[in-house]
């Protein structure tokens, strides 16, 4: 294995209408609103306790543990969105507060660098018993990320310094030598966590660490049967799962069903599949490893071109949270967390820097204007954790359809979705841009700057539209001398062209989907891309037999959807023509300001009878579709859809 | 209360091709095939036990009781097919066998007329403890309807006898009488068949048995409630419900919630409300009351104008095998239980002796002719417990699923459709006629013949034609003098012509959807009604969102589905123009004879991009359908699917 130089980040300033709002929602309402929830100061919301828990164990509060077993890691998420906000929005009020947890964490630390409230205080005899079930090591991974993150906005050591005492620990706890426990964790977290601690400590310890745990997943004799066997010896609490079927997916649920290099599905509980995939595309790129790389792509092709809903939502069935088989896309009854769509983030990003190819940046824009941030309301305060296609009349109704709620909520008892969006959000300037050693390139038009050194030239480069509603992307370069800049091209954009300095750039050149502009550059270069942002009618493929006969509507990367409030109810009764022509307006007033669309469709008459021999009667009406990650942001709750019937 | 007189069975014989060829096959092969399933007898089936459980009851055979609560009733359920069985075929070897069994049953029933397996052999001391789940009184039902049959077709008197001591024990331990237990059944049974027995034996308290179990269902407080709370003072076995939510239906799942007038709308376990609101029709007719009427009627509406397949199958979930909301018909996931079906030709049955109006009897037929034969294969010796409209390629991955078989089962565990669907097929003489005091309702068209007294006319007609495959009905009259003959113009029937004696009869005054022929008969009178049978295109009701934009196909009262051995793989991808003739041809060689359907279709290309922004491409393929009740008869299992799209 060769370490190649670590990754450079460009520094990006966000200037964007549609991103910057969002960053500020997170700072201003988001930030605050998850303190509360942490320190229990919602009221009629689930209690967290997840700060307490860690008082507790500081021997700074009396009481009993509270909460998960992964409820530390709420409290990681939380100060790792404050890393990220910091960067953007200095607050020295906040980042006190930060600075105050991480201090109680580091009283809560045991001796020897343990961190876990729920084993120091509710199975303290019992660490490291239990890894297919009690997220030791993914609240571990969490810490690690929000440790690297705080360290890296703040310079602080005192996270980083925690963190490394306890990777310390797992590390003398872990590994194939003799003496130590062959374990991996149930859940996958910790190993994209320590390449994130890898490339900011830069020792070699940290990489080995997640390439332990990579690769030992799925070996056999399985560790989780031998732990269990173990437990056999003492008395722990019951799990969910001590009957250990794993929701009848056996080991495929955490992707432990194989050795990582022999995966060709996506399996399992889609949010441990996508931490998984992000690290292992991470550990391909950091060893050069081309083989591991070679299996990451075969499960991005198996996941986005044949278990992705058209909004970036992954997850087929509430059973497990889990995929199923291939064109299993079910829109009513699916789980569409919003946290795996926030890990399908993580590891498109990944892919990208493994290899710049527009097919991974398309995925990742259209998982963040649509299944990630639809899990959040517009101000900051509600969310789903679970993201439909469609709402009905008589989903309600359906017990095996109660984990989809029709209104976003405060808070939840597994709260693990909130903060992993508000960490999406609050760092969205990290998915824009990446960089080799020869070329910038720009994956996603947010409006602003990056700076980055190209080789030897420092280079600047100037976003300015009104992208996702407008496609024209004015781009001011500053720097000086011969470089590449390189464009996606969106995959769903039909007659892009560009100009630089008013001359017409050749746009049918395409590399990996990505107009590569290489020249001597001067400062006040001006590039000018107009990619067309028209209504796209999306189908799916035939095997999807759930959304044969049915479009859904695209312009740009936003995704649309069809609401009562706007549609009335009875959405599966509206049909639209395919020759209709769709019209699109920006509507500063409605939903924070978004392009709203109009078209002449047709209603089926109401009858009475369950079945009939006549065709249905239509009747014209006007169908309106607001963007699906605006849903139910007005009135009361609805129906929604997003797959509408064509005429 | 009134009694009216005990209604009159017209004496019907079969020379149907349709149905006599599926009595045979319930003389020949299933009642021989389940007689072996009751002895465990089948090689590689789940035991049954059932008749060895008796057989230990009676102190004849050592051993413990193995089955679920309610295996008594596969007996009964056996012993009622064969006596209908033998009323069209003699077989003095099975009618011994019967006799035997049934005798010991009557050295089983313990002194006080007890007799139930289950309680005698594993909880002697707890009979009556726990109504809610353990069937016991459902058990009593099926023992009831089982002896009236017996006794009905072979006037043998020993099984009566048995049952009516043990209605004897029941009716001393159930009543609203002080020291009597205020209980009712979870699941209704027994109140039609105490109506059964009523009607068998003219005894008023058979009559009162039934009025008390009906009436006190879902009165407050909750007896279920009571009996839970006795039950803690002794030990009982667990049982599935203790936590008693009743899948989170609470006592809706066993339609308790309410007392039976307050019911408005159906709700829970679908065989459960079929059984009970045939047994309210029942009584509301024995009784002349016309409140419990219109109850019924109300509960009609709700079942088959909002919560029927198309098909004719009930319960749109898994959990609680049970209704859901209005319009909530998915086609993959549903329950269907071919008992739902089986009852709801039962209720439908009721609502006819009710009030002859076609409603009912369309209802009846589109059950008859496909929700409940599709639960047995063409040779009877493999059966469906659950009968979807849809299996496509990605069902078999998902875990909430799994209840649905995409092959028959040769048997089950929890045995009661195969015999429940004998039962009727073996009967099946006793739904096609009804008759008031002045007139001879032919409800379905059944080849052979029925002889019944209208006043003091003895009548006989004698039917003979093709149907379901051809509308061409012959009918002749024997019988002399003025009395009425109604014949069902079927709901889906357009444009029917009829004659008497070659001229032709008024069609379009139909009295409830029946063509009333009141004039002075002669024998040798010859009625020729022309039911045009020709393909229909059925579209759902709006509101049922999962069936919109597609088309199934009927022809008379069959319903047909596309299969995968004549359409290939991708069901979903397959598209019928709305203008595509659509051919019709009676095939001898296939599936035993059956029209099958054949049209101009398309085929959407297959594509590998999971979406995609141009329409699909279609290319021609021929659309070929069969029979929906007569699928999975060829090859292997493979894609089905009833509802298809329109191009």
């Amino acid at each position: 294995m060769g370490f190649p130089n670590v990754q450079v980040h460009p520094k990006v300033t966000i200037e964007d209408a549609f991103w910057l709002n969002y960053k500020k929602l997170v700072a201003e309402q988001v930030i605050p609103y998850q303190w509360k929830a942490l320190n229990d100061q919602l009221p009629d919301t689930a209690p967290s306790h997840a700060i307490e828990n860690f008082r507790i164990a500081a021997g700074e509060a009396a009481g009993d543990y509270y909460g998960t077993v992964f409820q530390d890691s709420d409290v990681a998420k939380w100060l790792e969105t404050v890393a990220y906000s910091l960067r953007s929005f200095k607050d020295p009020d906040l980042e006190a507060a930060a600075d105050d947890v991480i201090s109680i964490m580091g009283r809560a630390q045991a001796e020897d660098g343990y961190l876990n409230t729920y084993y120091m205080l509710v199975e303290a005899d019992n660490r490291w018993t239990n890894l297919r079930d009690n997220h030791e090591l993914y609240c571990a991974g969490h810490l690690i990320e929000a440790a690297v993150a705080y360290y890296e906005t703040t310079g602080k050591r005192a996270f980083l310094g925690i963190v490394e005492n306890y990777v310390e620990l797992i590390r003398k706890t872990f590994g194939v030598e003799n003496g130590k426990l062959q374990g991996y964790p149930g859940h996958p977290e910790i190993e994209l966590a320590l390449l994130r601690l890898f490339d900011a400590t830069g020792k070699r310890e940290h990489l080995e660490l997640a390439v332990y745990f990579i690769e030992q997943r799925g070996q056999e004799p399985h560790y989780f049967d031998m732990e269990k066997e173990q437990r056999k010896s003492f008395h722990a609490p019951p799990t969910w799962n001590d009957e250990h079927t794993n929701f009848g997916l056996g080991y495929a649920y955490m992707q432990a069903h194989l050795p990582v290099r022999q995966q060709q599905e996506a399996v399992g509980h889609a949010v441990r599949a996508m931490y998984l995939y992000a690290a292992m595309a991470y550990l391909a790129r950091r060893t050069n490893d081309t083989e591991l790389q070679t299996v990451c792509d075969t499960l991005w092709e198996d996941v986005t071109n044949r278990k992705m809903y058209v909004t970036g939502g992954l997850g087929s069935a509430v059973n497990g949270e889990a995929f199923t088989d291939a064109y299993d896309l079910p829109n009513d009854s699916m789980y569409c967390e919003t946290c795996a769509s926030v890990g399908l983030v993580f590891w498109a990003k990944q892919m990208l820097l493994l290899s710049p190819d527009r097919k991974y940046a398309d995925v990742l824009e259209r998982a963040l204007y649509n299944g990630t941030i639809s899990g959040m309301d517009l101000d900051g305060k509600r969310f789903f954790y679970v993201n439909p296609l469609e709402v009905n009349a008589y989903q309600a109704g359906r017990k095996d359809q109660e984990h989809v709620k029709q209104e976003r909520q405060k808070w939840f008892a597994c709260a693990c979705c909130p903060p992993n969006l508000a960490r999406l959000i609050a760092s969205i300037e990290d998915y824009a841009y990446t960089q080799t050693e020869a070329a910038l390139y720009t994956h996603l038009y947010v409006a602003g700057s990056v700076q980055a050194m190209i080789g030897d030239k420092a280079v600047k480069l100037i976003q300015s539209h009104q992208y996702p509603w407008n496609g024209n992307i004015s781009i001011t370069v500053e720097g000086k001398g011969r470089f590449k800049l390189a464009f996606r091209i969106p995959g769903w954009c039909l007659g892009a062209t560009a100009s630089v300095n008013g001359e017409a750039a050749v746009i049918d050149d395409l590399v990996n989907g990505y107009l590569v502009l290489d020249r001597i550059w001067e400062t006040g270069d001006r590039i000018e891309l107009q990619l067309p942002i028209s209504v796209m009618r999306v189908y799916s493929n035939s095997k999807i037999g759930m959304n044969q006969g049915q479009v859904a509507l695209q312009r740009g990367p936003v995704v649309y959807c069809l609401e009562e409030v706007d549609n009335g109810k009875g959405l599966g009764s509206l049909r639209l023509p395919r020759e209709s022509d769709i019209t699109a307006a920006f509507e500063e007033d409605l939903l924070n300001g978004v392009v709203a669309l109009e078209a002449k469709g047709w209603r089926v008459a109401e009858t009475e009878e369950l079945y009939q021999i006549d065709a249905p009667l239509l009747e014209p009406c006007r169908l309106r579709a607001i963007p699906y990650y605006a849903w139910c942001n007005r009135d009361d709750a609805g129906e929604m859809r997003v797959w509408i019937y064509e005429a």
